[in-house]
């Protein structure tokens, strides 16, 4: 059983105005060090697959054909092996 | 400046319809080895502050006080220096 850690965030050049009223939040209570905020969504997937491979392709396709919109947003993920015994 | 990359999700004891949808959705597109889906929320901020030590615990802050839900979700946050001469 492998998991899928996925990050889908709006291209940098596409306003974010989700973001824009977080950061607003975030000075009025004083944190005026945040400079910039950026929100997208974090998916993550438990897939049975026999091999990494396998899983990373899997979370490619998922991303691709359902999870992210190809025009507005980039994906990055990273998978990894559910601990031995759980 | 540091970049703090956050995700954001809802404790595994709690319900997620969100989650629970999208996996009907892969399954109805043949990801049949997908057997769990949790959905969150990813947070980027940029961070104007001298040390990597203030970032992280800028980022702690604005986790505890605004950005999640202390009773429903948990979060978990990685914070990397900007790239030189950027």
């Amino acid at each position: 059983m492998y998991t899928s850690k996925i990050n889908i965030k709006i291209r940098d050049t596409i306003l974010d105005p989700q973001g824009k009223a977080v950061e607003h939040s975030l000075k009025s209570l004083g944190f005026n060090s945040v400079t910039d905020t950026r929100i997208g969504k974090y998916i993550e997937l438990k897939i049975d697959t026999l091999s990494e491979e396998d899983a990373k392709k899997i979370t490619e396709e998922t991303c691709r054909k359902l999870l992210a919109n190809p025009v507005m947003e980039d994906y990055e993920f990273v998978v990894s092996k559910d601990g031995e015994g759980k």
